[in-house]
């Protein structure tokens, strides 16, 4: 499987004269080789040259790791005395002969600092953004790919079931959002989830990624929840939004809205169609009502190993959606000072459509009843 | 207290003759503003310049998170079309007058992303590594901080101590760390904990990183366990070796000597002392036993808003040890293919030597008793 990965985006990157990948700690590390490097002082580096053995550059202390790995690998490793680290970049930089190549790299996760050992003393090493091709591998999920994505949602949505019972007028923001975690984790989530869960009640809901507060629930309120689980390294996203007892008919109206927003966002989704399509279907549901400024960010985003990542669903995204794209449809209104709604479902782009890997109820669920 | 932080950072900055500071969403970012911003796909910039207001560029949607700013803050928020994004951030760089300016940033935690931002646009802008000047102000605890640290140790061990009841041979290392994690988060850890915890039995001991497996803890197994807490931004980062029922004579003589290379370690610790001494302390005890070999890693790492900071505790080195300085001491025994003991600790410098912020007992304790 990683062999065969590492053909595809050799392949891409060639097609645009680029001789190689270079990718930091992080998932598409994990994408590309199996392996799980945190983000740390110390760096680690997976390289992919065309015709070479790919290579990777990580502290001693890890070495062992490199007994998971399911492909040949040459290593380089460092010791914890950061002044040794640049000559062992440069002995894996000759080893590979990367000078006068072109390599892709990403922008959005390549720090300084790989970026300085990496480049140090080779001013003929070209570094290009290579995002486009890894988001080309990453955005389209096979199989085993989607159905870990299923199990990610099972999870979540059954831990939210779980914590339903305690979300009652006088709970805290901050002790639903705890024992949500806590659903999460007896329920199979990785403890690595893909966010802290937002809990968001009355005004703070009007805050799309408020954190959970001491304020406690007031018969009245709107409640927000955005939650989501991990699962083999793959993610779910979800929100949905509850009644606290009886609240205003304007509440259930804009809810009946956003709702109607999110079905018209997923009902649009079909290979072929542009992100930005999916979109303003979504948005235009809204906007006729007359609230189009109070849905004050995209419609959604990409989702698989990492919580964001491409596509992204926004008006001015031209990508047409390609069979296996996972994304997340989560139209919101938010009234500042009030409350705020928002309903999100992760998507996932069918041969014939699209289709919800979320189905708990969408409804304004009253949590007092 | 962030303009004091503000005031101190630009003065040891303009030592080396730089203008100002420039720091991306992180643990900085949160030190020198109390906000809190994930790193994601959309980037936050903070950017602090002498004489000038600080600014900060975020998303749109963000911008409500601004009204828990305790200082005056220039802001410049853009939409979700990244296409939009390189004018803004020129247009906040034109507020600035950041033209022939020099700026320190972070390696370590500034992407190209932000970096292309930054620099697209004005080739007069020079970005130089402010991570020392950063050091010197995250690296020195005041009371509040050593305060919040204490708490996160003392989540740590009473969750270590509600979690010792299931840990019993039969018992799989990802269930232990499981309920390790819930407890955690039901004795107050914030639910970003520093890391997720290491729990490894027997041969998965030698690996000082190890992932939790499912492997099953069996009588005669030594069993580490290395976690920690998260209060109010702030980390803790322990470790224990038990003994799963009888254990050999050979494992209890290397728990003795790790035991006595970390009281080494602690009692070196003292302001004007070389981070390389507390290393060389705890070392020679393990060198002179004939171990040396086998202690692969550094003894400690700084620990504070981050799990690993400065200042870093390993032989080379040479950087004084200050009052209010906060690392781990946490010397290992490695052996491949059979077990490993680490005892870790969290200790601050005092102005007469040093102080352990964790004191569960460090006794290899037969968990089956």
């Amino acid at each position: 499987m990683y062999t065969d990965r590492h053909k595809k985006i050799l392949s891409h990157l060639s097609g645009r004269g680029i001789d190689g990948l270079i990718v930091n700690a992080g998932p598409s590390l994990t994408y590309f080789t199996g392996l799980h490097f945190h983000l740390s002082e110390r760096p680690v580096v997976f390289i992919l040259a065309t015709g070479r053995t790919p290579l990777i550059i990580l502290p001693e202390l890890e070495r062992l790791k490199l007994d998971g790995c399911r492909f040949p690998v040459d290593s380089f490793t460092y010791p914890d005395n950061p002044d040794t680290w640049p000559e062992r970049f440069r002995e894996a930089g000759a080893h590979l002969d990367m000078n006068h190549k072109r390599f892709g790299i990403e922008p959005g996760q390549l720090r300084l600092l790989e970026y300085n050992l990496i480049t140090r003393g080779d001013a003929t090493l070209v570094l290009e953004d290579g995002s486009p091709e890894i988001s080309k591998c990453r955005a389209i999920k096979d199989g085993s790919e989607i159905a870990k994505m299923e199990r990610a949602v099972s999870i979540a949505q059954d831990s939210l079931t779980a914590t339903l019972p305690i979300i009652k007028p006088g709970a805290t923001e901050q002790e639903i959002g705890a024992e949500l975690v806590i659903q999460l984790l007896r329920h199979g989530s990785a403890p690595n989830l893909p966010f802290s869960p937002i809990v968001s009640s009355g005004p703070n809901g009007a805050n799309p990624h408020a954190k959970p507060s001491q304020r406690r629930l007031e018969s009245g309120d709107l409640l927000i929840i955005d939650w989501g689980a991990t699962w083999q390294d793959y993610t779910s996203d979800l929100t949905r939004t509850f009644a606290v007892g009886p609240v205003s008919e304007e509440a259930k109206r804009i809810h009946e809205l956003v709702l109607r927003a999110n079905e018209a966002g997923r009902n649009t989704v079909a290979p072929g169609v542009a992100c930005g399509e999916v979109d303003r279907a979504a948005r235009s549901v809204i906007t006729q009502a007359g609230y189009g400024e109070r849905f004050r960010h995209r419609t959604g985003h990409g989702l698989g190993m990492e919580c964001h990542e491409e596509p992204y669903i926004h008006g001015a995204n031209r990508q047409p959606l390609e069979t296996g794209m996972t994304f997340t449809v989560e139209p919101g209104i938010y009234f500042e000072g009030e409350f705020g709604v928002r309903i999100e479902d992760d998507v996932v782009v069918t041969e014939d459509g699209g289709r919800s890997l979320s189905n708990i109820s969408r409804s304004l669920i009253n949590v007092c009843v």
